[in-house]
């Protein structure tokens, strides 16, 4: 047999970092009595009700294909939960289902980017944004949203870096890995910046009911921006803590949510059957558990920031989502290098901040999704590092 | 606010077109008594055992995120049956689990195809490769496996479409829609082409323990290609009759897994965890309930053909998957019209072959995974309206 050359990849994914989080979940997972605060998912089983409730749909045979869209019922009880907690006026025909927060921020970044369109990242970010810009044949470019802005957006320099080629501004708030919650006003100034550039606005709001300070649900992004150009998008996967069940959803204008619904079919064909019936569950049922997750994570937060008072290491007290970014800058080390040597000598594994984008660096963020003991014990031991490595 | 005009969707889901059976799936559903042979899943339920080993899992607290490539438990498992059912070696870190065979193939897709790289699909085809290399802003190039050839591929005609842009060959057997099982000569040369001229081998075998004559599983591409260009992949949705849990798997050399593991966690971040735990219950529990769905398509498939031998209307007789193409040429009418036309005269639901792309235009396709007395019925007004049009 004649044979040529291996064939290539892609560039767009052989120029897409790996995930440092994942690197540091590869080696502490090899590590025994690890302290773990480098995960993103609560440490909460799902509510007793919802698995119960999946048990039923099984039983009850709920296992083909849904509609693409997500079931007609699941659809009809996302409508009321907007309404109710959002206060985002939808119907089922704008929301879709899809395969977690980040299957539907995917499907939206597929369906709008041309290749080499712009997409402005929020720095720090979630490092996934930057892939699927990527797998899109994007451009992500970087806006800041730094520490001494308390991680808030720096508007100005927002707005200078909008091209022709710019078409979609990805706002997440509460934000991971920062905790920021922005307010109206900042929610208000970068719709209207969305509005004065005719670009979209992909708005991850996935931490909606996590929020630490003030009311009970973060502003949403759909108070302020046209419909016409905005994707909200939410999951189970943080609220519920159903991160393993695959169900986050969104809302925006119809042509956007049909083509989504034409690229989630073509890409997972629908959400998991018995992962849809949960969330029907998980909107149906008591809210108390909500409640109770968040109180738990606003207590860890207070135990974290009384620790670092001192050595005033906390950057920004986190206002939402469960993270808190630790200046590790005193070290002098990177984040990456601090990362390893504080999971290889203290046994504590924690994300490099260099992993959530340049602006990430000189920091690490910790879960507040772990037990008040590991992080009392962990986050001792990292300020313990930083200390004597200074 | 000052306001800009509309942003766009991307041009490459701007021309993909919408799903034709979705088309008369959404209809169908209207229709009260409508007999529904549209569909692409097994009209069985999950294997008892299957659901009970996954409601055991929901109790067990399965309900987190797992690795990104899928739980090492489950990838052993299935590197076990890659080598017992397919003869196929490999190991964990060369396979992978996705959001259904779907999932699998658009990751493979994304990781490959760089702007206008031509990806070669065959005619007759799954339309979504077609959403799916849109989606990648890649370039789709029909290969012809026509009716005449008994839907096998037409070789030369394959090679004489491969340029300098060629990079990914899909070869899909057994096939949906055609029923076509390519023997392992046709696959060694299809193997051979691609070695000849660089390509990757996408090689979806979702239907692979699903063979209506002959041996019980379908001859695998991995036995004549090379493992250095070759993914194959597969899906529990029609072994196990699991289309809702959206568990498929594929195997292919180190760096396009690990790729794609950085595009699955990017846009899905993992499959359902307890879809992963029902997936490995079926790997280990009894086999018998694959050949007993086989055997009612079988006798399905058999009752299609003795019902249609007089009219000479089924183009071919299916070898594998579970749908037959049948010739609607003599009514005169396009297949989209035809299976209006036979939804709202005779209330049956049928796929129509264009929907397919070109190649499938002048048949429709009949799902076999419905019971006996609906095909039989249905299959009789079908075959009725195609005479009655003449």
């Amino acid at each position: 047999m004649q044979q040529s050359s291996l064939p290539k990849l892609s560039s767009a994914i052989e120029r897409t970092p790996g995930s440092a989080i994942r690197a540091i979940y590869a080696e502490a997972s090899t590590i025994p009595g690890c302290i773990r605060l480098e995960a993103g998912q609560p440490n909460f089983p799902t509510p007793a009700h919802v698995c119960a409730a999946a048990e039923r749909a099984i039983e009850e045979g709920w296992h083909g294909y849904t509609a693409m869209q997500g079931l007609p019922s699941l659809r009809e009880r996302l409508a009321g939960k907007l309404a109710r907690v959002n206060g985002i006026q939808t119907d089922t025909d704008r929301v879709i289902v899809g395969n977690g927060g980040a299957g539907v921020v995917g499907a939206a970044i597929f369906c709008i980017c041309d290749q080499g369109d712009e997409v402005l990242v929020p720095d720090p970010h979630w490092p996934n944004y930057r892939t699927m810009v990527a797998l899109a044949h994007g451009q992500e470019v970087f806006y800041d949203c730094p520490a001494e802005l308390g991680y808030q957006p720096d508007l100005n320099r927002l707005e200078s870096l909008i091209t022709p080629r710019t078409r979609v501004l990805v706002v997440n708030s509460p934000n991971n890995p920062t905790g920021a919650v922005y307010g109206p006003e900042v929610l208000r100034a970068m719709a209207d910046i969305a509005a004065r550039h005719g670009l979209w606005i992909v708005s991850d709001e996935c931490y909606d009911q996590i929020v630490l300070e003030g009311t009970a649900v973060a502003p949403t992004m759909a108070g302020h921006a046209d419909p016409e150009r905005t994707l909200n998008v939410f999951t189970f996967s943080k609220s519920y803590a159903m991160t393993g069940w695959r169900v986050g959803y969104g809302t925006g204008p119809q042509r956007l949510i049909q083509a989504m619904a034409k690229a989630v079919e073509a890409t997972t064909s629908c959400v998991s059957t018995v992962g849809q019936k949960a969330a029907e569950a998980a909107l149906d049922g008591p809210q108390e558990c909500i409640g109770e997750m968040v109180s738990a994570y606003r207590r860890r937060r207070d135990l974290v920031a009384d620790l670092l008072r001192e050595s005033e290491l906390l950057r920004a007290v986190p206002a939402g989502a469960f993270y808190a970014m630790i200046d590790i800058a005193p070290s002098g080390m990177d984040s990456r290098s601090f990362c390893m040597r504080l999971l290889r000598e203290a046994k504590v594994a924690v994300a490099p901040g260099g992993g959530f984008g340049a602006g990430g660096e000189g920091a690490v963020r910790v879960s507040l999704a772990s037990s008040d003991e590991d992080l009392v014990e962990g986050v001792g031991r990292l300020a313990e590092l930083v200390a004597t490595a200074r």
